[in-house]
This record gives C-alpha cells, sequence and structure tokens, in this order.
C-alpha cells in the first residue's frame, strides 16, 4: 500500500484536523472529531446534516457552509458515524427549525441515521438518497445505492433552507430532487482502504467494472476495458431510460471522478456525454466535472443526470460558500 | 494503459471541448483550439497570457478568468504549445496595454513564449517562473523547474492586473512573488502519458521519488517509502531553507495533488505541514488543498510555501471566478 499516511489508525483525526486548520473561515470541528459544523449558521433555519464513511472527499465535510449543510459526520473509512456523532452534530446545529438528515441509502447508514432520529432535539426528517441505477441490491444496499446524485441533494435543498423553507417543504424537495437524480459509475482500477492494505477488488490490465459502487461494490458486469464513448453512451442509456427523460428535458451533467482520474479524462467523458444528450434532445445546463464524490483512489468515474426545473435550476444557482463548491458568496 | 479515452490522437481536443463547453459562462476555446481565453475581458488592462504542455489540469486554462488569466494555451500532453497558439492568443485578447507573459521554466516554454514575444501585437514582458527547490537542472530545464507555484504567481499577479497596474509593475510583482514562493514535490508512482501508453518511470512497491518533477522527471533520490510526516518534513527543510524565511512570518501553504492522490492524503499533508511551519515560528495564514497542478495521472503531492506579506495577501484574496478557482466573485 502506498499512501501519504503515518499510521492507520491515524488517518482520519489527522486529515479531518488539516481540513479544519485549512478552513477555518467556514468550518469548525466538533469535540472528539464527531462532526464539521459551520462556523456562521443561522438561528431559525432547518439544519440540514448528512454524514457517512470516510473515503468519498471533499463528500460531506467538504459540502459544510452556506447554502448547502449545517453538519456532516465523518465514520471510518467506508463506515457508518454512529448515532452518538449525528446526535452531537443535530444539537449543535439545531436552529430551532428541525433537523433535516440526508442519508445514502446503506444499511449502516440508514440505521445509524435512524436511531439518531429518535434522539433528535426537535422536529426531524430524513431523506433517503438511492441515485445510483446499475444495480438493484448490492454489498451494503438494500435497494439501490445513494452515490453522487447526493451532492445535488444536498446544494439544491441546502439553497432552499437557506431561503427559509420549513422542514416538511424540504424534505418533499429532496424526495423531488433525488427522484429527478440518476447516476451510474465505471472502474478501472480499485481502491485500497488504509486499514486493509490491499485493493478492495481486482481488475485484470483490460478489464472494467461497470455500474460499481463508491466503495467498489460490483455493478452490472466486469467487460473488457472500452473506449470513452462507449462507457459514456453505456451510462447515460441507462440513466435517461429510468428518468423517462422527455426531449427539450434542461438537465445538469455531473461527471464526477473517483479520486485517481485525471481531470483531463472527465472533461473528455464530459464532452461525449453533453453530445450524446444533445442527440437525443436533452440540453446539459449546467455542467459540474471534477472529483467530487470519490473512493479514494480508486480510478473511474461516474456520470449524473438531474433534470433542472426552473426551480432546481435557481436553486442550483444560488449562492453557496463551502470547502470544495463555492460560487455567488 | 486504463484510461478514459478514445484514440491517442484525440484526448486534448475532446477534453478541451468538454472544458469550453461546461465553462462556457466564463472562457471561449479559440479556433483550431490554439487558446483558452476570457469570454469577458476588460480593455486596457494588461493581458496575461500563459500556457504550456496538457496534462497538468486544471493548470493553465482553468485559471482563466476574472482576477487571473486573460488566455492559455494548451500544448500537447508535456509538449511546449508553438509560438502560433501563443501569438494567436496574445491577439485574440490584447486590451491596448501590453501582454505579460507566464511562462514555467521549461526549455521548450521558454523558446517558444520568447519566439512569440518577438512577434508580440504591442509592448510584452516575460515571467519565467522556477519554484521548485528539489534539483538545479532537471531532464526539460536549465536552472529549476517551475511547477507548482505558478498558481500562485498567476492568482496574485492577476489580481494585480484586474486592478489596473502596469506591465511593468506587474513583472516586478511576478518576480517578487516568484522569488517568495518555493515547492517541492515527491512521488509515489507514475504517470502514463497517452501517446506513450506506458509509465514514464517505474518504482518499485516501497519505493518514492523526493524531488520529483510534474512530468515524473527526476528528483533529488529514490528512497524507500517514508511516512507523512518524514515526507512532509523534508520538503519543508528544503522549502524553508531556500526561501530564508524568518520566524513570525506569514505564508500561504499549498499542498498540491498530483492527480491520482486521494484529498484526504493531501489535508492529512496539510496538518502535518502546518504544524511543522508553526514550530518554526511560521504561520500559515492562507490554505489551498487540492489537486491543481497535476501530472496525469501520477501519485504524490507538492508543497508550496509562499510569504504573504500584506500587499499579496490582499491579492491573494482579492476575487477570482475562473473554472478552477472561484472566490469573491
Amino acid at each position: 500500500m502506498k499512501k501519504l499516511i503515518n499510521a492507520v489508525d491515524d488517518v482520519l483525526a489527522q486529515s479531518l484536523d488539516g481540513f479544519a486548520a485549512a478552513h477555518a473561515d467556514i468550518v469548525v470541528l466538533g469535540e472528539e472529531r464527531k462532526f464539521v459544523r459551520r462556523r456562521h449558521g443561522r438561528p431559525g433555519k432547518v439544519s440540514l446534516v448528512s454524514g457517512g464513511g470516510s473515503g468519498h472527499e471533499p463528500l460531506h465535510a467538504g459540502f459544510v457552509g452556506l447554502g448547502m449543510l449545517d453538519a456532516a459526520c465523518p465514520g471510518q473509512v467506508f463506515t457508518s458515524p454512529t448515532p452518538d456523532q449525528m446526535l452531537a452534530a443535530m444539537e449543535a446545529v439545531d436552529g430551532g427549525a428541525g433537523t433535516l438528515l440526508i442519508v445514502k441509502n446503506y444499511e449502516g447508514d440508514v440505521m445509524n441515521f435512524a436511531m439518531a432520529a429518535e434522539m433528535a432535539p426537535g422536529p426531524v426528517e430524513s431523506l433517503i438518497l438511492n441515485d445510483d441505477v446499475a444495480v438493484e441490491n448490492s454489498t451494503w444496499t438494500a435497494g439501490r445505492r445513494g452515490v453522487a446524485g447526493t451532492l445535488v441533494v444536498e446544494k439544491v435543498v441546502g439553497a432552499a433552507a437557506e431561503h427559509g423553507q420549513s422542514l416538511s417543504e424540504l424534505r418533499k424537495l429532496g424526495e423531488r430532487v433525488n427522484a429527478h437524480t440518476r447516476s451510474m459509475g465505471v472502474a478501472l482500477a480499485p481502491c485500497t482502504v488504509p486499514a486493509a492494505g490491499k485493493p478492495t477488488f481486482s481488475l485484470a490490465e483490460d478489464e472494467m467494472e461497470m455500474g460499481v459502487g463508491i466503495h467498489g461494490e460490483p455493478g452490472r458486469r466486469r467487460v473488457k476495458l472500452a473506449s470513452a464513448d462507449a462507457i459514456a453512451d453505456e451510462m447515460l442509456t441507462a440513466i435517461v431510460a429510468d428518468l423517462s427523460l422527455k426531449a427539450a428535458s434542461e438537465v445538469l451533467l455531473f461527471v464526477n471522478g473517483f479520486g485517481a482520474t485525471p481531470l483531463m479524462e472527465l472533461y473528455l467523458m464530459a464532452d461525449r456525454a453533453r453530445r450524446w444528450l444533445d442527440a437525443k434532445g436533452i440540453k446539459a445546463v449546467r455542467f459540474l466535472t471534477g472529483s467530487y464524490v470519490t473512493s479514494l483512489d480508486m480510478a473511474g468515474c461516474s456520470i449524473t443526470v438531474s433534470v433542472l426545473d426552473d426551480h432546481a435550476r435557481r436553486l442550483w444557482d444560488a449562492p453557496v460558500h463551502t470547502p470544495a463548491l463555492r460560487w455567488g458568496a
């Protein structure tokens, strides 16, 4: 295992300390590193709290700040945070208007957030995100997995929360965005969890895992490496079929790197994806290209398509000021 | 070679097309893809033009926009752009106040930018950047290499240009920032140039290249993989000695990933680096952490320290609106 680390047990703590120091203008690291919270909260606003296993950076802590999350709980690598962490986060950012929990659909996360919700300091609702069209059930998931589309939900719902929407309005909005957001991924090379010390799966020199999950979970099939165009086309075909996208739809196109894939390749994928959509009469009116929902050092990418009606587009464009996503603020 | 590409010859064009489409609000791709220019220029302002081999994305095209570059010329991967490209870029963004060329110190770039300067549409000055303290001469360089510190110069000088400083003032400012900015890198795994199809160098499972260049050029020595702390300490010792940094100095700490290194590891390195500096009485007052000056899919990182006086800090903090760096605008 070749990584820039000291001891396996210190990786998360040292990384969080560096993150909190680098972004001290935006975030505060909670006691015992249970959560990362927004430094400048806004009383009277519904609190958005998310979290999950670490190793997907900048998700989730990188999205804490104005216009997005109020707090994020980092678990150990690829391991759910505990209900205790979630409760501490909810209490730290409670603004008196309730808490919306944003949960990727993995059994550990769903169970722990449900336990935390029972202890919540006030009204609480949960959003379970499941944007991955690749497979129905998976290694750690009953139903579909929550993957890169999580960013889109956190951004859009975060903007609406900033505008003062109520807890139930935000939950409904989040459910709608989740339903209008679909993703699929491909891996060219596996990731290595520090505590394991060896790759989570293996791929031959000419193979790829089509439909891979963000922890390296199996996808639809393991096949020979194909061209970027063929890969993009297969992913988009699955995504668009699932969205029942109509011609003349306007969408956000999000090409997400898994950690070890150069930006040059991600833009190349984005180019093919927008042309493919265009040929179907679907217009990509917003783009996001980069490594935002990662899987440690996995090579590959995912494509996310999110339907943007006028309301969602305004919320996507609204100011955001977080460590990893920033515009208009 | 496992990459998300189609044909080797199409990689750059397809990637640039995707980049230009994704950031059409900020940039325009020039004819024959000779350059990327700012969409909304400002007449009467000195133009900042940079460029270099591709494969370092988001550098340079990702830094075109308000408060940074006016144009960037992408060469083929790890290959200088041509004087013809540079001339076309200079002409496209000429605002009547002269052009400042920002050039990383590699023989091909220096020669081609010098040829372009002779044909410039108006007054022209050049900045040659050489922030890498690792080695004196290198594979493609007489003197020191220009590496991640380039971003700092482009940001600070770009802000000053936006404020209306003159060509000679900007050149002097750039020289001062370059002199106050030092970097060093380490590679844990090599990169693969698409046209070559195989890694540019090889490292054993327990080796690293200390002092590596951004094209995988040899560094100071090839040694056994060390801890993150030991790596950071060695790089900072070399950097700080070279800067003749005094206690109570205030600096920008920039931990830059080479392309395949997870953000989690970069923040861990940033944490050690700020603690190391702090122990010497040097205060990191600004941070940048991420993969901004990359080497395709090389694993590893560089550390850059830039001394920030009040003037430089204000310019660093000034608004910037580019595809890869954005704040305050």
